[in-house]
Parts: structure tokens; sequence; C-alpha cells
């Protein structure tokens, strides 16, 4: 049975742009482990109830299903240990830290920055649904929140000194090759690459280089990606 | 030749403050290093010159001199890889994250809250010293800037964010038993328990748990240590 990913997808289904999906599609790929990616959309709960979850990332491999792109990539890493990201527990751990770091400086960080964008690209249906759970999150308008990006991204750029202190001395966060924080990184910069003309990372100096590295070491993942 | 560690000081020699200094400790103190505590203070810079650094911490282990809690820290792993706080390579690299996210959320988030305090353990020259550096780089008195410590604490929690949703759900940040982030933390930690009566993880929930476990599992060093 083929690997199944469930990736959150906008109007074209070939758009994949969520940031949690990419963590996972970067893990497989960096692992070589052929998967079918099937699109998912906000509103499609159903099809993914049998992991226990309501959002995306889920994978379904043969009759495991696993949700949540953290316990996905554990799963994987002891699975298929070729490869590895984690290095093993000893590097599985403190890995979470940087995970949770991720998801709340760099995520909620992109975020307002993207937004108006990301519901540009979504159907009719996904968009009302995004637009509403979304405003009341921010307490104002997608425009207003994506208005001011220029000076909420010099706040982002501040919360990523100290990946750009840590790639002045080597050039992976893994060290020297990729670890779980490159691909999830990387995994979360395919966002708003994706789904907006916007360069989040304009000005990040040492970050810029290594999101080249990364590139190059996907096989130009950036070029490949299907884009708004 | 019994090893040295150089340690920043008070007015009184037996109280140790430095956050970095303080990581040092608790790693040989993790892998039953013996060494004999230095007592240095800002001006003391011609001791430890052979370092080729400013700043504590300084190791002296037999011939070699080791300066930079960080390298310290890898020289000790690689040396003594008993009780490892990296668990090898594959931890190492992706460590030097955590420790600049450290220097800067956590150790500039400390400081403006004791700052003050920490000007009232120094003798008299080293708290003219202190005092002239330190408000320049603050831009406003010590006394200004520890004024508004309450929401300023509020902030540095939030920043912590990480820290606390790790430990939600794992013992350690180095997982089931303390690693190099775990030391790193603590011994920056020590420095507010030493000079100060304010306590900064008021209301950090499992952060607070988490100092109680590694306070135990480094024999009740919270009590061992002189306070000011």
């Amino acid at each position: 049975m083929v690997r199944q990913l469930f990736e959150l997808c906008g109007r074209d289904p070939a758009l994949r742009f969520s940031p949690y999906v990419w963590r996972v599609r970067l893990i497989l790929e960096h692992k070589g482990l052929a998967f079918e990616g099937i699109p998912w959309r906000f509103l499609d709960k159903p099809s993914i109830e049998p992991a226990g979850s309501k959002t995306v990332p889920v994978l379904k491999d043969g009759a495991r299903w696993v949700a949540d792109s953290f316990d996905i990539a554990c799963y994987l890493d002891a699975a298929y240990p070729d490869r590895t990201v984690f290095g093993g527990e000893e590097g599985r751990a403190p890995a979470r830290f940087f995970n949770e770091w991720l998801n709340r400086t760099v995520v909620l960080g992109i975020f307002p920055m993207i937004v108006a964008d990301i519901a540009s690209v979504l159907d009719d249906e996904n968009a009302v649904y995004f637009r509403q759970t979304r405003e009341k999150y921010l307490g104002r308008s997608l425009e207003e929140a994506q208005a001011g990006r220029e000076a909420a991204h010099a706040q982002f750029l501040k919360g990523l000194a100290p990946v750009r202190a840590t790639l002045e001395r080597q050039p992976y966060l893994g060290g020297n090759r990729p670890g779980f924080a490159d691909f999830a990184l990387m995994g979360t910069l395919m966002w708003p690459h994706v789904v907006s003309g916007f360069d989040v990372l304009e000005g990040a100096g040492p970050i810029v280089d290594w999101r080249t590295r990364m590139d190059a070491e996907m096989g130009g993942v950036m070029d490949r990606a299907t884009r708004a």
C-alpha cells in the first residue's frame, strides 16, 4: 500500500502550503521514502478522523495512522532510521524544544505577514472559514494584519537572532549536515514561499545562505513547489 | 595539578554569581570532576589573559586554558565523555542553538530584573565599573531598570513558553535525564538565585517543578550556594 500524506491545499489542489506538512514532506524526501500527497482542506475533518486529529499533517503508513508533524518525525525516524534526522534519542528529546520555539517565534511571526495572501489562495468555502477563525484570533481583519508587515518583519528578524548566531558557527543547525531543526525550519519557510511574494528572510544574512544550501540539498525544492 | 575554574565573585569571594560560570560548575559537578574555584572580578583582566579572554568562565585544566562556557562544555564532554551532556556530536551541534537562544531570551530577560541587586553585591571599585558600563548599555540607571521588573517579568515568562511546553512533555529538556540544555538553564537561574530575592520563576508552572528536580539532581545546589 502506498504511503499517504494528507496535505493542506488551496483552491488549486497542487498548491500545498502548510508549514507543518512541509516539514514532513522534506523529511520523507530526505529519507527517500515514497508517498502519495492527498489534497486536504480545512473543512475536510472526516477524512483524517482515523488519526484522531482535526489538522494535518496526517500520515497513513500501511495500517498505521500518525498525526502531528513532530510525532510523525519521531515515528519516521524510529521506523526508518536510515538518514536519521534526530540522531537517536539523545537528539530527539532536545529537538522538542526547537520545535516548540519554532512554532511560536517563527510560525506566529510569519503568520500575520502573509495571512491575507493565504486567504487569497483558498476556495470560497474554506476562505470564509479561514477568515472567520483567523480574524477572531488576530482581533482585526486579515488585510489590516498583513498591512503592518514591514514593521512586523523587523521584529521577526530579531526573533531569528539565535538561528543567525548558530549559522555563523556551523553550516546547518544540525552541524555539518541537516538535522530535524533544519528540515523543520525549511518546511516552515516553504509556507510563505508558496503563498506569498513577500520574502520573510530579506535581510536575514547567513540564514538566506543557509536556505540556499537547504534548497540545493533538497534538489531545488523551492523551484519545484507549486506557488500561488 | 588541580583543575582551576575562574569564577566571577562579589565583595564576598564566596559569592559566585555568573550565569555562565554556573553552567560550567554544574557540568563539572555532574561529571564528578574536582576543581578549585578561583575568585575573579570584572577588573581582574590580567589573570585570565592566557585564555585569550576578558570574561569568565575560564578553565585551566593542566596546561590547557579554555574560555567561553559553551566551548568549555564542548572541551569537557570531549575530554571526559563519561556522563555526557551533549550525547556526542549529534547532540552538540543542535545544542548551540539552545545556547544562543538562552543567552538572548533568558540572560537578557533576567538582567534588568536583578541589575541593581548585582551592583549591591560588588566591592566598590567593581561596582563603579559595573554601573558605568551597564547604565550605558541599558540607557538608564540600574535602579530605574530594576524598578520595572514586575512588568518585565510577565514578558520574561512569555519568552519561556517553549521551555514550559517542552517540560510538559518530558521531565528534562534533555529527555529522561538532564543534558546540556538543563545544566545551561539551571546555571543561568543560579544567577538571580544568588544575588537577588526576586524569584524570576514565580508563576512559571512546570519550570518551577523542573528546577526542583534539577536542584535535587545536583545535591541541593540552591541551598549549598552562598547567597547575598
